[in-house]
C-alpha cells in the first residue's frame, strides 16, 4: 500500500500517517519527492486493508494506492491452476467448450422435453432453464417455481443432461438445491451476498453471472464470498454490460474473458443472449466468445420463439441452435479445443 | 403499439402480424409508406405488452415501438398529485426537504447516540444507520445485526427521529421492521424482487435506491412491485451510477433528479455520500441536489470518520453537517422551500 | 415519423400539429387511444426530419418517433451488395480477411522498413504508421509528420505493401493524400465534419475509426459526410468504447461488427490494439473479431516496443505477430474466409 | 513514479527494470514484500513520463503507478489562485456568475439581435450564437459561416454584450478571431489538437467544452495544449458526457465541478441546455449548477424554439430564459455570488 500525500501535505501530516500505520503493527517507508511525499507501506495485507479508508480521510493525504489485489481465494496467484468445475456428469473448464443451452423459462413438459432432447442432439452438454424468473416488470411472467424445477428433473432424466437453474434469494435455495445440478446467481443478484453466502454453502457448484456494471474486481469478490464458504466450484459468466448502444441489449465485453482468466483460476463462460437481446446476433457473438478464450457458451434456445413467455426475441429456435453448434466445431479446433 | 416493418418485409409478413394481433383482440391500422409499412396497434395494454415480444421475433418486423409508459401505479398520469410519505414523525415530500444522516454502520452505543443528538441538533430529520451491510469483499465489516437495530431503536427513542435502515434480503425484514420506521432497500437489490414483494407486505414505508446502472424505468418498475403489494409509501434515491470518472465513486445523475419528479407522484431524494464517495465533495452537491428539486438527502455522518468501521471517506465529521445545514437553508428558501 | 402527445394533450394541441405538418405539405393519420392520441405522418423523408425538433416543441407533446434511419448513402438498403474498398493493390471488404499492421508512430526509417518487411513476410496485406500524431498531452511525442511520410513511401516502395496513415486536419489533407494509399481518421476526430469532407474530396479510400463514445448512428453519420462527398470507399473500425473496466484501455464493442454489417454495405475492421492498450489481450481480441465477422484487423507492431516512443505496451514485437497471423489462419477458415 | 512487479517477478526482471530507471538518470527504491516487489521512483517528472510506457513493458511488471498528475500549466499546483477570464468588458470566474446566452444557430438579423436584446435585458453577461455548426448529420443546417459572425458583430455593437462562438476547424480561426470576443472549441473538437494549438495562438479568451467522454484528465490536458501556446486565458465547461438514461440527451455529471475547481485554477461553467436536450430541465439543472458552484452557464436562447434551425427542443423562449434568470439570483446570493 501506498499513501500520496497532497503537495501542500506538512510535516505533521505526514507524521499523523506514520504513527497510524505504525500502530497498527506495520513498517513505513517515507520517499521526499520534489513535488510531493510519498508513503510506502510493509507488512500484513489485511491490517492494510482495515487501515485504508482510515488513512484516506488523514488529513493531507491525497490517496492510497492499493498494490495487491482485494481478493484472494479466486486469485491465480492462489491458485495456479486452471479449475474444473464438476456440473453432474458434466464439467466445465477442460479443453471441451461447455455447452449450457435451453430455454429462459421453463413453460411446460412438452416446450421442456423437447428443447432438451434438441440440444442434447445437437452436442450440448448442460440444461438451463428458468423457474424462478427475475422480471424487470411485476407484470411480466414470473415462472413456474417448483413445478419448473419438477420437469428440469425430468428432462435430466430422459437425456442425462445436468441441470443449471436460478435461485433468486437465499430463502429458495433449498429447494433449488433439491432438483439443480448447478445453482445460477444472475446478474441481478450479483451482489445479493446473504444468497452468495448461502449459495456457498449448499454443495453444488454455482455460476455466477456478472452485474450488469459490476467491474471484474467487484465480480471476483462476489465469487469470493462463495467460496469463502467452501464452495470451490465457481463458473463466471460475461453476459453484458450497460452501454449506450441500442442495437443491443447490453454491451458484451469479450475482453473481460482474456482477463478474466489471468485473474483467476475459475473457468469464465459467456451469455450470447441476454448480452445481445436479439437471436440474430447470438451466433457471431458465440463465436467470438470461443475465439476470445471462453469455457464455454449459455445459449437460450427455444422451440417456439414466437410463442415464448419470455426472452423470445433474443432465443434461438432448435434448428438455428444446432446450425450454430455446428458453427462453433471449427472455431473450437482452431484454438485447440473441442465442442 | 406500433410496429415497424423492414423496408424488404412482404405483404405476407405484414398479414401474419397483423393477423396475431387482431387474434389477440386488438385492432390496427396499416401504414404503407415509400420506404416501410407501420402497423398502427389499438386496444388493451396488457394485452399489447403481453404481444411485444412475439411480434419483435415475427418474420419482416424490424421492431415494435412501445408508446405507454411500461409502469402503471407509480406513475403522475395514475397518480397526479405528490405523494408524500410519513415516517414516524415525520415526512418526504412536502414543502420540508427531509434530511436523512447518521453513519454508514452503527458501530456502537456512543458513536450512534452521539450522530444522533448532533443530527437532530442541526435540523436533520430522520437517522439513517445500517445493521447489515452489503459490502464488496467479504472481508469487511459487515454489521452488527440485530444489536445495530437495538441501538437505533434506543437513538431515536433518545432523541425523537424515526429510523431507516437496511434489510439486505426478505428473510430479514421481519427482523428489520420490528425496529425500523423506514426500510431501505439499497443500490445493489434494487432487482432483488423477493426482497421488493415481502418490502411491499411489511406496512412501513420504503426507501428504494436506485442501483447504480439502473435506467429510470427500471427503477419506477422496481418501485412498482412494492405498490403493486400495496404500500404507497416509497420514496426514490438517486445515489450515483457507474461512469468513468475516477475522482468520484460513481456519477451523480442529478436530472434524474427534475426528470422522477415529472414521470412519478413518488418524492425524490439524492445520496450525496455514496454518489460522491468523498466527503470533500458532499457539500456542494448536496446543496445542487436541493436545487435540481429533490426532496431531500441522504448523508453519512460520523462522529470520528477516520476511525469508521465503514465509509469512513465519505462521512461528514458532527462539525461539517452543521455547517452543511447551514448552508442548506438559503438554498432550499430560494426554491420555495425550508430545510 | 409518429408524434405520441402526452396523456393530458387537448384538441388544440393535436390541431396544431396536424396544422404543421400537413403546412409542410405531408399527411397524417391520427389514431385516439385510450391513454392517449398517436399522430402518424407519411410523406418525403428530408422534409420530415426537418420538422422534428419543431413538433418535438409543440405544446402538448411527449416525444417524436422517427421511423426510418437518419442515414442513406451508407445504408444496406441504399446499397444492397457489400462494398469492396480498393487500397493500392490490397483490398479491404472481400473474402480475404484485410490485415492493417504496423507501428503506431513511425520513428526512424530502420524502425518502419524492418517492421514493413516483418508484417509483409508474416502476410499482412497493409501498412500502418502515424506521422501526424494526436497524442493526449502536449509533452508527448507528436510524430515526424512529412518525413514520416516519406518513410512510409519508403516502406511501400520496398515490400509493396499499400500504406494507410492518419490526417488530423483538413489542412494536413493534401500533404497525408500525396503519400499515402489510405487516409485515416481517427476516434477523436470523428465529427470533425471539415476534416470529413475534405477527405470526401481526396480521391483516397477513407478509414474512419469509431469516436470512443459514438453511438452506430453518429458513426454511419459522420461515414455519411464522406459518402455525400463523392468517396464511396470507406471502411469503418471499432476500435473500442469508452467504459469502467480498468483492465483494459477501452471496451471493445465486437457485437458492433454484426450490427454494422446488417446496416451497412461498407465494410468493418476492428482494432484490438487500441482497445485492450495491452499487447497480451491484442491476439485473443483479434481472433474473436475474425469469428464475429470482421473484414480485417489493424493492429500495432514494433520491432522493440520496450523502446517505442508510443503506445509501446500495446504493440505486438515482430514475432509476436506472426504468431498472431498463424492462429488467424484457422479461424479465418472456420468461418469460410482466409487471412 | 510506483512499478508494482507481478508476483512471479524474477531479480532479473527488477534488475532489468531498476536498471533502465537508473540509466535515465533517476533514482530507486526497491521495496520486497511478501507478495511483491515495488520499485519507487525519484527524480525528474518529464523523463519519468517518458520512461512509463517502456517500464510497463518489461518483463515481470504488473503495472505501473503515476503519482503526479500529468498535467501541469492548468494545475492548481502550479498557479494557486483562481484564473479570472476577461471577455471583453465582461468576464468569467470571479464573483459574478457569468451567464453566456444566445441561440444554437444564428438565423439571421431579427433573429439574433431580439435575442441578443432580450439576453441583456434579463442579466446575461455574454451574447453566444453559432456560425459554423458541427451536425451529426450532413444534411441538416451547418451555419451561416461570415455571414453569422457579422450578424453577432452587429447584436455586440447594438447591446454591448461580448462574443463567443464556435471555430470547428484550426482553419477557420483566423475568421472566427476577426468577429469573435471568446472562441469556443466544441465537445466534438476536445482533442482536435491542430485546432486546440491555433486556438492557443489566437490571443482570445478560449471555452473548451467537455469532450463527451472525455475523463477530467483528458479536458485538463486539451487545456494544457492551449495554456502551452500561451494562452491562459480558458474556461472549462461540463456539458454533459454519453450515458444510458434516455430521457435526457446527455448525463450531466455535475460533480466534475468541484472536483475540477480543486484541480485547476480555471473557471467551470455548465452547459444545462446541452446536457439535458430539453428545454423543460434546464431551469433545474442551471440552478443545481450554480448551487454545485459553477463559475458560470452557457444557455440556449431563441425567440421562437419551435421554428429553430437547430436545437429547438432544448432551447429556453425569451420569456422562460427571463424567469430563469430570475430564479437564480437567490440561489446565487445564497452561495455568496451574484447573477
Amino acid at each position: 500500500m501506498i499513501i500520496v500525500m497532497e503537495s501542500g501535505a506538512s510535516d505533521g501530516h505526514v507524521r499523523t500517517v506514520v504513527d497510524k500505520i505504525q500502530k497498527a503493527g506495520l513498517n513505513t517507508h517515507v520517499s521526499v519527492g520534489v513535488a510531493r511525499t510519498v508513503i510506502g507501506v510493509v507488512g500484513d495485507d489485511r491490517t492494510k486493508e482495515m487501515l485504508r479508508e482510515s488513512l484516506e480521510v488523514s488529513p493531507g493525504v491525497e490517496r492510497v494506492v492499493a498494490i495487491l489485489q482485494p481478493f484472494k481465494l479466486v486469485s491465480r496467484e492462489f491458485i495456479p491452476r486452471d479449475t474444473i468445475v464438476s456440473v453432474g456428469s458434466s464439467a466445465v473448464g477442460g479443453s471441451r467448450v461447455a455447452i449450457m443451452a435451453g430455454p429462459c423459462s421453463v413453460e411446460g413438459r412438452d416446450q421442456i422435453l423437447a428443447t432438451a432432447e434438441a440440444v442434447k442432439a445437437a452436442g450440448g452438454t448442460i440444461l438451463r432453464g428458468g423457474a424462478f424468473k427475475p422480471r424487470t416488470s411485476p407484470y411480466s411472467f414470473q415462472g413456474l417455481e417448483e413445478e419448473g424445477l419438477r420437469l428440469l428433473a425430468e428432462a435430466r432424466a430422459r437425456t442425462g443432461l445436468p441441470v443449471v437453474t436460478e435461485a433468486m434469494d437465499a430463502a429458495q435455495l433449498e429447494l433449488v438445491a433439491r432438483y439443480a445440478d448447478m445453482i445460477q446467481i444472475g446478474a441481478r443478484n450479483m451482489q445479493n451476498y446473504p444468497l452468495l453466502r448461502e449459495a456457498g454453502r449448499a454443495k453444488l457448484p454455482v455460476l455466477l453471472k456478472r452485474g450488469m456494471s459490476a467491474t471484474l474486481e467487484e465480480l471476483l469478490l462476489a465469487a469470493e464470498y462463495i467460496l469463502n464458504e467452501g464452495t470451490y466450484q465457481v463458473v463466471l459468466c460475461e453476459r453484458g454490460i450497460r452501454g449506450f448502444n441500442g442495437h443491443t441489449r447490453f454491451t458484451l465485453d469479450l475482453s473481460a474473458v482474456p482477463v478474466l482468466k489471468r485473474l483467476t483460476h475459475l473457468p469464465v463462460i459467456v451469455d450470447p443472449s441476454q448480452a445481445t437481446g436479439k437471436w440474430r446476433y447470438v451466433a457471431p457473438m458465440a463465436r467470438a466468445a470461443l475465439a476470445a478464450g471462453a469455457d464455454g457458451l449459455i445459449v437460450e434456445v427455444h422451440p417456439d420463439p414466437a410463442n415464448a413467455l419470455s426472452d423470445g426475441p433474443q432465443s434461438l429456435n432448435l434448428e438455428n441452435f444446432a446450425s450454430l453448434m455446428t458453427s462453433l466445431r471449427p472455431i473450437a479446433a482452431a484454438i485447440g479445443r473441442e465442442v
